[in-house]
């Protein structure tokens, strides 16, 4: 324990009538009735010394000077608490020390703010003084939760014969993805390393050599603009193995995660995760990642409508749409005509040009466009969306992209509003098959959409110039809670289809030899079958410590307010270092 | 096992009878008698595989195809060897693998060099194909080491309480030190991000923030040429702690280093280390980081020549020098006049105006300088350097730095010439007592000889003005068979000294808020005594391997050749993307 008993929060009731030494910070200090009762905090919790001029003045008159956050070394004997002064609230709340002696190892300014969870600071001031945000219980137990993640992590990769191997932070720049942060390089005068969006090349490379099992905790970065739920550097678990079909490596992370949770969380979750094909996801849910603590599911009602007076509906689905709805069971009574205009507002920013409703009640549909249905289109309608008396009908009739986000969004938005979500429970959910490539309407062109190394269905290969958006991937997403956790995909492992795939991405075999040349050079040489994943730890320690905001997280987080920069802020350099890179500001500061 | 029954290497006598199915590459084929030969090998090894006609024609039509390095999927019954083809020389020697089934996965080009670890590659080639060289069981190994040297590592300080905790490559830059990479800020025009040299400011922030005990296995970053023992990026075991003492630190980092060893290398260490103070190092091993695997230490011969006739000892001595000697035990006759020219030559590269010689024989001293010494001063210089008959004694006279320099480095080469350094054994030693601030002379002012956090003793502090040379460091360096594995120190955690050690090193005191302030303020809100080490573990994984090239332990290291810049080169940016970080090029590419 060096030099310490035991850590203040952890001092047992068995250690009654030790002499101990204790070592920390001070909580709070009280003055009554001729003591001094002081709560000496450090990481494990809090304990309860009293000075007692009785037992020694001179550490009374040491006590007297000591405010909140001085650091002390105190010397006590620890006794039990009388009966009504016992704190059942505290860890060693039925135990004190009565202190023989104190030295202040350093004092304290006053804090800005209250060092507790409940603290009273805007998240500016606590990023300004993180040093003292870190004393806060709430902070510290998000950051022990994040080692133990990752070492559980690590304990159980280990175990699987995986390496846990470096690759570079200065690496080349490769196309595709977000925006590198750059690197000018001063041995090569006019050129720049970029840092990796993610050691995605590099883990290839070394299935190409032959690693077979390899993961990093790895640092990634993304020179995006700051937002709420993203930060410009962040950390994935990144794993890759050879040899290993899609139902190997899923069921690896099964594993993985379910020891995690038991291990970290005390919570048991399946043992095989529930599946869904992206299809179904966002016919279902609006979503390709969706939430499963909750039903609200999309229902699609576009045969039953598509022939019914109501223009909006019939003309939909005429023109290639769909019109899908959701039941909000039991809420007609909940949502005003004025309600529900907020929901049509909020829809339309995802593009819905409206959103229908209906009302159930003892008689059948009631609302404006009631009107427009038979009996035997109310019956059916009724019976699809499984509606009952107190029932509230949303409908959105559109193109099929819009339906989903729609809906998906409003499906979210209810879900929380209504509390149909359990916070307790953890679903798990890998969403599979999805489309290899995504069409840019602006640019006209195709797009990965994961990344141009994963692997196309054997069986839709043929597909690639005839009817590219057909193509499924042999990629699969791990879904908690409504948030993707991260996603991962077998590769490409032969030159033949990797150039394909470049040509199809729009590349000349010129830019593709240019980019991804050393790639395809070590395709040739004996590459095994290989494919990984990548999960955003991040988020992942954001979920499972209950927390909502990501920076929480990370110890030194970035943030666009200037005023609680500290160190992680970009600073001036001077003229020399300039000229040295071979670089000038085109407007100086 | 996914998919296959056994790695190659792994394929157990017990296994024989068994229909088994392999995966990996083709290290060698051979043609016998109409059968095939296939050494089949994968990270674990190598298996022998057997087509033979008799028990499948098919399969034995594909290995006609077989060439080196192809990937194989292989179906096959494991049977006993007969006893003459028993090969003891691998672990899987006494079985062999009869082929029912053969796929071929992928196929490969011949190789540029032979995937073994006797390879005839240059580095170069093998690191322009570094997939190929990964294959190599001495480069899997390796990289197979640093994992377990990082797991032994990380569940030691686990264990201890230590929480890791990642701290930002994005930061802001701090003076003092090597040159900073940049990185150009495109959402602050005109400023530049720093990565980190270290985390030294990060981790004191998270001991002022009551961590109490963190780690991480740290990516640095300085922008120095490349040279042979040095990586632009290198990774560090980083460690800090609060509340404890220098002997508590460097207990812990003993236990850690002896379970390592024990762990990782199966080698006994002492459970103490040896230490030495920075002053007893120099001053008998002429180095800060002696290797004591061996002796041949420096003898301080001073006052026994001081008066002789000989000018250059009596004068180096009258003029605050001193003379030392090695006594190169039964070397006499091993070196003549030219190898002893050789040797001073050696030594002018270390400052030395002269190299002196002596040969013991039965009668005495003999040489060139063997006159200049009175029958009792030579007596003395026997009976102080431990002469007999046979030993060739070495002196060099000049001032102390320049005699420590160049009798060190002569020290080292000696010893590995005449075979001195048991190469089997692993001597760790902690060097203490450093000088807290060094001189230099060119500039005039002193340099932080470990860096600018490191507290001085407190009994030295009265002559931070008066004789700053003369203040001893709390700092520590961790030296193993004479390399520098790292080093640590107590850091200041009072304002007022801080500011004391700033203004010492030439900072006004708007320098130092400039450049300090946030933790000089971070000081003043209760900062408890905390102190820790940084190991390098690029160098630790070079010296447990028993290699001496620091590339070998990194899986992509840089490197300055232009044909083996594989995926860690610098490469061009476009314009637009210099405009939108503010910046041009001086001169075009």
């Amino acid at each position: 324990m060096f030099g310490r008993s035991y850590f203040c929060g952890e001092v047992p009731e068995s250690a009654v009538g030790e002499k101990v030494t204790l070592k920390g910070w001070v909580q709070k200090r009280r003055d009554l009735g001729g003591l001094i009762f002081i709560d000496l905090r450090d990481r494990s919790g809090i304990v309860q010394v009293v000075f007692n001029p009785d037992l020694s003045k001179e550490a009374l008159q040491t006590a007297e000077k000591i405010r909140s956050e001085f650091v002390l070394d105190v010397v006590g004997t620890v006794v039990a608490r009388e009966a009504g002064t016992v704190n059942e609230n505290l860890k060693t709340g039925k135990i004190e020390i009565q202190a023989d002696a104190v030295t202040i190892i350093n004092e304290a300014k006053t804090p800005p703010f209250t060092i507790s969870d409940n603290t009273d600071a805007s998240e500016d001031v606590r990023l300004k003084y993180r040093y003292l945000d870190f004393r806060r219980p709430v902070i510290f137990e998000t950051l022990k939760m994040r080692h133990q993640v990752t070492k559980q992590i690590r304990d159980f990769l280990d175990g699987e014969g995986f390496l846990d191997i470096e690759t570079p932070i200065l690496t080349k720049s490769t196309p595709e993805g977000a925006r590198d942060y750059l690197v000018p390089s001063r041995v090569h005068p006019g050129e720049f390393y970029a840092l990796p969006q993610s050691p995605q090349l590099f883990k290839q490379l070394l299935m190409v050599g032959g690693i077979e099992r390899y993961y990093q905790i790895a640092r990634c970065f993304r020179d995006e603009d700051l937002r709420a739920d993203r930060q410009p550097e962040f950390t994935q678990i990144d794993i890759e193995t050879s040899f290993l079909s899609q139902e190997d490596i899923m069921g690896m992370m099964e594993k993985m995660m379910t020891q995690l949770m038991r291990e970290v969380k005390g919570v048991e979750v399946p043992a095989a995760f529930p599946r869904m094909t992206y299809d179904e996801a966002m016919s279902r849910f609006g979503s390709d990642k969706p939430d499963t603590r909750f039903g609200l599911e999309l229902v699609d009602v576009s045969e039953i409508v598509k022939d019914s007076g109501f223009k909006v509906f019939a003309g939909a689905v005429a023109g290639g749409g769909q019109v899908k709805a959701l039941n909000v069971k039991g809420s007609a009574d909940k949502y005003s005509r004025k309600d529900i205009d907020a929901l049509t507002e909020f829809t339309a920013v995802y593009g819905a040009k409206g959103l229908a409703w209906l009302k159930v009640d003892a008689e059948g549909l009631k609302g404006p466009i009631a009107k427009f249905f038979s009996a035997e289109d109310a019956q059916a309608l009724k019976a699809t969306l499984e509606a009952s008396e107190g029932d509230l009908l949303l409908f959105v009739a559109d193109k099929k992209n819009v339906v989903a986000d729609a809906l998906g969004a409003l499906r979210l938005k209810l879900g929380k509003e209504l509390g149909l979500i359990d916070n307790s429970l953890f679903h798990f959910l890998w969403v599979t098959d999805w489309p290899l490539l995504e069409y840019d309407e602006e640019e006209g062109r195709y797009y990965a959409a994961h990344h141009p190394f994963t692997m196309p269905f054997r069986e839709d290969l043929e597909y690639l110039d005839s009817d590219p958006g057909k193509v499924r991937a042999q990629a699969y997403d791990l879904v908690l809670n409504g948030y993707e956790l991260g996603g991962g995909s077998l590769r490409i492992f032969e030159r033949p289809v990797q150039e394909k795939m470049f040509s199809v991405l729009g590349f000349s075999p010129e830019e593709a030899k240019e980019q991804f040349g050393f790639l395809m050079n070590a395709f040739e040489y004996g590459t095994p079958p290989h494919g990984g994943i990548a999960l955003g730890l991040d988020r992942l320690v954001m979920l499972l410590a209950g927390s909502s905001n990501l920076r929480d997280t990370i110890a030194f987080p970035k943030t666009a307010s200037a005023s609680c920069l500290l160190t992680n802020a970009p600073g001036e350099v001077s003229e020399a270092q300039l000229v040295e890179l071979n670089l000038s500001l085109n407007v100086k500061k």
